[in-house]
């Protein structure tokens, strides 16, 4: 997060009054607590964008801040506003005729001799200014948004120069300024490699995605440093030097990784004590223990384990076996995973992965929270963090689970606030 | 469909005024064009809820009714309002619970033990009164309705005796009347056999499934009959005696057939002229054959397909060789689908079946509505059939069908008149 982000309202207004949400059902996800740290006779009480109080309704401080606002839930249930802590919901274009020529049982050689693949999406999205690429973003965040997400993690990628993956983070970042929405972003330059650069990507990094992040950080662009670690994208030596200049920057780092195939990825990005390793279908022992001891978070991508027709899963016992956290993301993008739910990526995650309730919800609040490096911030209900809220109109949070195309959302709370836009 | 459902507005109302819906791009699915019937230039004109012309808007006829309104699309597309001919969305309670115990390892027998399985849907729904049905109903249904659904079938099937089949067919009904949406119902009271009646499938057939029909048609409840035929539920005999009755009614008869094994239910319902046959996926060449000599549509229904981990797709290189009509639809239901989009029903359909996106779009408007004997009134932009529409903010239809959790309706007409609720 830049800077600024850390006010408590980054875009300007007022600071939100005092409110407290009683007879409430809380899902705090508080890490002191077990499961989803549930409170079932809860109240909420926040001031100035800040939850001051997240517990049983009995032990409320007795006096309350002068012209507090008081609400009812008659009994819903409150999550932490969710986080979508992998996306690239920032792209021009959409990739439907792909997706239409490819059920007709055109090949990928045919779709590419069409336009097709990730260049229609470079091209689409270099041809957007930096209004334009909000423009044709904000019907997807605002899906998200009416789904009860407050943070919400943006990639570049999709310009592969260094201009246009800095109009793709300012884009990202306009996001944040015109709707209430935490913006995390990720430099990823190194997604692909520009048709131009064929059989010479060190002199993309040399010429693009190294100078692009130098100049990306300098404009407060840049929270995190992002990669595509794969046969068609980039080797781990090529990766490494995309990680040694985000850290010398004091850029934190995530990568790509074990997406299609096993390339040590995920070991590599904890070695550089990664925020987070995502996909990993094939990731190995070797990389979920290196995982462990980083503290790097696994982020799953059911939708594009769907939408690919994936067969391997991720390793989840292993996961969970060496304690590394699981989150759980859209990965929205137009070419593998035009997906804006979160619900249902939580549903994928349990049929697909077999993940629990629990670890569902955990990889939408908390652990997303982890994986952008925000977990001090936000993620839980707990005294301290910003007032992001989900209130829900369910009888219980497995609901938010199980059902599939369904949005029980009653009202999201942003910094204090409530507002779906 | 009761025969006050084929006045032009069966809830009371004022039919609505002529409306001329211009600069609009048509996908009319229309049979006598080819693919989804696309008419590029297009303009619809209503009157009393009914299409009078559907075409390129060059060839409007050149007087208008007196007061017709105007409504400039823009360039957005229309459909014909959508039709999910397959639906068990009036229950009592959910399952949620029994989902999160299947993610923590339970076994079915466990499962059964703490009251789960259908037993627990039959017991929530007959708890409650009609009232409490619709209610029950209503957030999933307004969920379809937000999606441009403007015709939904209803099944029983959650009574198990004459007086709970009876108590959900009259909330089917109820649920026409107070949103401004076209139900058909489906008598679905040989779907389970009650636990007080087993080893003794005929005395539930005498004793309730029989009579309860007689008694449910005498009100008017009955559109079609329906029913389970598999292992779990009723033999291929026991479902022709239920057929049987259902011709001396002269109501038509649909079928679940062929989901988990292959008991010869589509050819048997194609037998007795079938509206369809649902499910199938262990169809084989002689069901498709007695299906396409029927033109029996093929229900397919990917959302229970996903939940319950199914490999075995259905035969659909079969069913479009030997032309058979292919529907789609949620089969929203609280045990197996607990869906409701239709929307992600085709990305589905497309992505587990590979259907094309011409197939999914005339799986939920024109084959929907042919599996519910209800062509001649709805399911395509025709001269003389219902002003149902859809109308969206896309670029190509096939966006409808590629997105994963996105709904671009702009606004839904129904009988003439927008509303969405
Ligand atoms: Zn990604
Ligand atoms: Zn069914």
């Amino acid at each position: 997060m830049s800077q600024d982000d850390f006010d408590l309202r980054g875009d300007g207004r007022e600071p939100a009054g005092p409110r407290l949400w009683r007879n409430a059902r809380l899902a705090t996800l508080a890490p002191d607590r077990p499961g989803l740290g549930i409170i079932e006779h809860g109240a909420i009480l926040a001031d100035r964008g800040r939850i001051v109080y997240a517990g049983p309704q009995a032990a409320l401080p007795s006096s309350l801040p002068a012209g507090t606002q008081t609400i009812d839930l008659d009994g819903r249930w409150v999550t932490p506003g969710l986080v979508d802590c992998h996306s690239h919901i920032v792209h021009g274009g959409n990739r439907a005729r792909e997706f239409e020529m490819r059920l007709q049982g055109a090949s990928y050689e045919e779709i590419a001799r069409a336009g097709g693949g990730i260049v229609s999406s470079v091209k689409a999205t270099n041809a957007l200014s930096v209004e334009g690429l909000v423009e044709s973003a904000l019907p997807r965040v605002d899906t998200l948004i009416g789904e009860g997400v407050t943070t919400l993690e943006v990639k570049s990628g999709y310009g592969l120069s260094r201009e246009g993956e800095i109009r793709m983070l300012k884009a990202a970042r306009a996001l944040g300024n015109i709707r209430p929405l935490r913006i995390a972003t990720s430099y990823l330059a190194a997604h692909a490699l520009p048709a131009n650069y064929r059989g010479r990507a060190d002199a993309y990094l040399n010429e693009v995605v190294l100078p692009g992040l130098d100049e990306a950080h300098a404009a407060g662009l840049v929270d995190a440093v992002d990669g595509f670690c794969e046969g068609i994208a980039f080797s781990p030596a090529e990766i490494a030097r995309v990680f040694d200049r985000a850290t010398a920057l004091g850029l934190p780092v995530k990568l790509h990784a074990e997406q299609l195939s096993n390339l040590g990825g995920a070991k590599l990005a904890a070695s550089y004590g990664a925020l987070s390793a995502d996909h990993l279908e094939y990731l190995d022992e070797d990389g979920i223990a290196a995982m462990a001891k980083a503290g790097t978070v696994a982020v799953l991508l059911p939708g594009a384990f769907y939408a690919i027709r994936e067969t391997q899963a991720p390793p989840v016992a292993g996961l969970r076996q060496a304690g590394v956290p699981i989150a759980i993301a859209t990965d929205c993008n137009p070419g593998t995973s035009p997906l804006t739910s979160l619900l249902l990526t939580m549903n994928m995650a349990a049929t697909f992965f077999g993940l629990t309730v629990e670890e569902c919800l955990a990889g939408i609040t908390r652990e997303g929270a982890r994986a952008l490096g925000l977990l001090a911030e936000i993620g839980t209900l707990e005294a301290g963090k910003s007032a992001d809220l989900a209130i829900w109109s369910i009888g219980s949070p497995a609901e938010l689970v199980y059902r599939i195309g369904f949005n029980p959302l009653h009202a999201r709370i942003y910094k204090g606030e409530e507002t779906r836009r």
